[in-house]
C-alpha cells in the first residue's frame, strides 16, 4: 500500500490539463459557446467568409478591406499543385488509398516544392501556412475527380476559396447558396481549442520542426475515427436508419446493445455544440431547397436527435448532445460530396487552426516532453539465446 | 489577485506529467540507467542485435532462436520498396528536400501499398510496423544513393537488418566490426520513454488513426532540431572547433556568449546518459581502428567533454552532461554516413519504439485531448468590413 500511495498520477488522455495559453479560440462547453479571437462563432458564421476567418486567426483581428483583398489574392495565387504531386494523388487513388492517407502524403510531398523550405522565420511560416491552406482543397478535388475517372480541373484565381473548391470538385461554378453553405462549413471547422490533431501538431512544432511537419501530424491524427471520422459515421448511421419512422425502434435497439450514437457527445461540450445549432438551421434551409436525400437525412437527423435526447435525459445524461459532425453530412450531401471525403474537408478547413496555433506557440516555444510510468520488472538477466526456455 | 489565484495551472512542455503506463522502457535519469523491458541497456548493447531488441519491444520478452529466425526472415522479406515510392524519393532528392521530409513522405506514401491498409487488428498492426521498420533503411539508402548520383541498390534478404542497410548504402557488405557499430547505434536509439516524437505518435494513435499515421507523426516531430537534430549539430560543432588544442578557447567563448554546447544536457537525464557512455567506449575503438576523421572528432569530443564538464561543475551545473547525440557523429563518420542523414538513422531505429508504444496504448486507448487556456478578450462585436478603422 505504501508503494501504491507513492505511485505518481497518470493523466491518461490529459483530460482537464492545460498545455498552453492561447488567444485563438475559447470554448465554453457548459454554455454552448465558441469564440474565435473573442468573436462569437454565430456572428462569424453569419457575416464572415473563410478567408476573413483565416486572417482573423493569423493576425488576431479582422482585416480591413484592402488587407482582405490582398490576403485573398495571396491564397488564390497558391492554389496550383505541382504535376508530380498530382501524379502521386492519382496513383494513390488507383491503389484505393484512404483519402486522408492521400492528403497526408500530398501535403508532406509539397514541402519539397515550397520556395522557402528550410527557412523558419515567422513571415515564412505564415506564407507556408497560406500555401498549404490554399492547396489542400486542390488535393481533395484532385482525388475526388480521379476516383470518378474525371479530369483534374485546374484552380481559378477569380473565385473565393470555397467557390473555387466547389468549382474544382464539380467543374461548375457554385450558386451563391452553395458557396454560403461551404463557407459556413469551413468557418465552423477552422479552429477548436486543443483537440487531438491540434495537439499532435503542437507537439511536432515544439521540437522546432517545421510547418509542413506540423500539418502532416495534424492530418495523421485527424484521420482517427474518434476525431475526424465522426461525420462520416453519422452519415452511415442515418443511412442505416433509412427513414424517420424507423428512428424510435433503432434507438431502442441501439441503447439496448450499448451502441454509441454517432455525432453525439463531446469531450469539451457538455451542452449543445453551438456549431451543430448553426448547421442544423442551415440544414433546414437545405432540406427545403434541395428535397431528395438531403431532406430525408435531415428528417432522420431531427427525429433521431429528439428521441435520443429524450432517452438520454431519462438516464440523467444531459451531457450527450449533437456535435457538429452530426449535422454536416446533410450539407455535404447537398453539395455533392460523398462520405469518404467528409474528413478531408474538415482537414482542409482545420489547417488554419493548426498553423495559427503552431505560430502562436513558436512565439514562446517549449519542447513538449511528458513522461510514461514504467510498471514492469527491472534488472532482468540477459540469458544467451541458446539457453532460453 | 482573486482572478489570478483562480487561473488554472498551465503545464507547458508537460514536464513531469505522466501520460500513460508502459512496460517498454525505464529511464532512471538520476542514476544513468536505461532499461528496455527490464533489461539494462548495457547488456543489450553488448549481447543483442537490433532484430532481437525489436522482438523484445514488440513481445515484451527475448525470443527463442526459432522465433528470432522467423522474425528476421519476416523483416528481410519486407525490405523492398515500390518503384513509385522510389521515384518520389528520387524526385525529392532532385528538389534538394530535407532527408526527414523525404522519409516522412515515403512512409506516408507506403501506406497505400500496405496489403492490410484499412485493417487495424493487433496482428495487422504488428505486421504493418514490421513492414515500416524494414523499409525505412531502404528509403534512407535510396536517398543517399540518389543524392550522390549513384544507383539504388536493391535489398538483400540474406543479411541482417543493419548489415543490409550498410550494404544498400555503400554497395559493399560491411565488416563484422561495422555491423557491430551499426547494431549498437540501432539498439541504443530503439526506444526512449515518452519523448516528443513518441508522444506525437501516441496522440495520433489515440484517435484510433493507424500505424502509418502514427509513424508519420513521429517522423514529423523527430525532425525538429530540439529533438532529432542534435547529433548533426554536435558534428558541426566538432568540425567548427577543428582540433583538440582549440577546445579550451572555444569553450570559453561559447560560455561567454551563452552558446549551448550541442549534445549535452537532456530533459530526463540529470547524470551521464548511459547510451553516451556506451558510444564513447565504442568511439574509442573506432578511433584506434580508423584513425583519420573519426579519430580527430573523437579527440575533440573527449577534450570538449572534459573542459565543458569542468566548467559546468564550477557553475554547479552537474546536470549538463553528454547525451547519446554527442557521441554518435564519430561512429556515423566511420561508417561513411554524412551528417544530413544522422537524424534519418535515429528515425529508422526509433520506429520500433513508436510502433511498440502505439500498440501498447491500443490495448487500453483513450483519446488524448488536453485544453488550452484562453487569455484573450471575449464577446467582441463583429464590425462590418466597410466600418473597420
Amino acid at each position: 500500500l505504501a508503494s501504491q500511495a507513492e505511485k505518481p498520477k497518470v493523466y491518461k488522455g490529459l483530460e482537464g490539463i492545460y498545455v498552453t495559453e492561447t488567444r485563438l479560440s475559447y470554448i465554453d462547453g457548459l454554455h454552448s459557446k465558441l469564440y474565435y479571437v473573442g468573436y462569437p462563432i454565430e456572428a462569424l458564421a453569419k457575416n464572415s467568409t473563410y478567408e476573413e476567418v483565416a486572417f482573423l486567426l493569423y493576425f488576431l483581428r479582422l482585416p480591413r478591406k484592402d488587407e482582405l483583398d490582398l490576403f485573398k489574392a495571396l491564397m488564390a495565387e497558391a492554389r496550383e499543385l505541382p504535376e508530380d504531386v498530382l501524379n502521386v494523388v492519382k496513383k494513390m487513388v488507383s491503389l484505393k488509398a484512404h483519402p486522408m492517407d492521400i492528403l497526408r502524403t500530398a501535403v508532406s510531398y509539397l514541402a519539397a516544392y515550397d520556395p522557402e523550405v528550410g527557412v523558419n522565420t515567422p513571415e515564412s511560416n505564415l506564407r507556408k501556412s497560406l500555401r498549404i491552406l490554399s492547396k489542400a482543397p486542390s488535393i481533395i478535388a484532385a482525388m475526388y475527380r480521379f476516383s470518378r475517372n474525371l479530369d483534374y480541373i485546374p484552380p481559378r484565381k477569380d473565385l473565393s476559396h470555397v467557390e473555387n473548391f466547389l468549382y474544382m470538385l464539380h467543374d461548375k461554378r457554385p450558386t451563391e447558396f452553395e458557396t454560403k453553405v461551404m463557407d459556413t462549413i469551413f468557418i465552423l471547422h477552422a479552429e477548436h481549442g486543443m483537440n487531438a490533431s491540434a495537439f499532435a501538431s503542437l507537439v511536432t512544432i515544439s521540437t522546432l520542426s517545421d510547418i509542413y511537419s506540423a500539418v502532416v501530424s495534424g492530418i495523421a491524427t485527424l484521420k482517427g475515427p474518434l476525431h475526424g471520422g465522426a461525420a462520416e459515421a453519422a452519415y452511415y448511421q442515418f443511412k442505416e436508419i433509412g427513414s424517420p419512422d424507423k428512428v424510435e425502434e433503432w434507438v431502442q435497439k441501439a441503447l439496448a446493445s450499448k451502441r454509441r450514437i454517432m455525432g453525439m457527445g463531446h469531450r469539451v461540450y457538455k451542452s449543445y455544440d453551438p456549431r451543430a445549432k448553426i448547421m442544423r438551421e442551415l440544414d433546414g434551409e437545405i432540406a427545403k431547397i434541395y428535397g431528395g436525400e438531403p431532406k430525408l437525412l435531415y428528417e432522420i437527423a431531427i427525429k433521431l436527435e429528439e428521441v435520443a435526447l429524450r432517452e438520454f435525459a431519462e438516464k440523467g445524461r444531459m451531457d450527450i448532445q449533437p456535435n457538429i459532425d452530426y449535422y454536416t453530412p446533410i450539407a455535404y450531401t447537398a453539395l455533392g460530396i460523398p462520405p469518404e471525403y467528409f474528413t478531408t474537408i474538415f482537414t482542409a478547413s482545420r489547417i488554419v487552426g493548426w498553423t495559427a496555433k503552431a505560430m502562436e506557440y513558436l512565439k514562446d516555444p517549449r519542447l513538449i516532453r511528458p513522461l510514461d510510468l514504467y510498471v514492469g520488472e527491472l534488472d532482468k538477466e540477459y540469458v544467451p539465446i541458446d539457453k532460453r526456455g
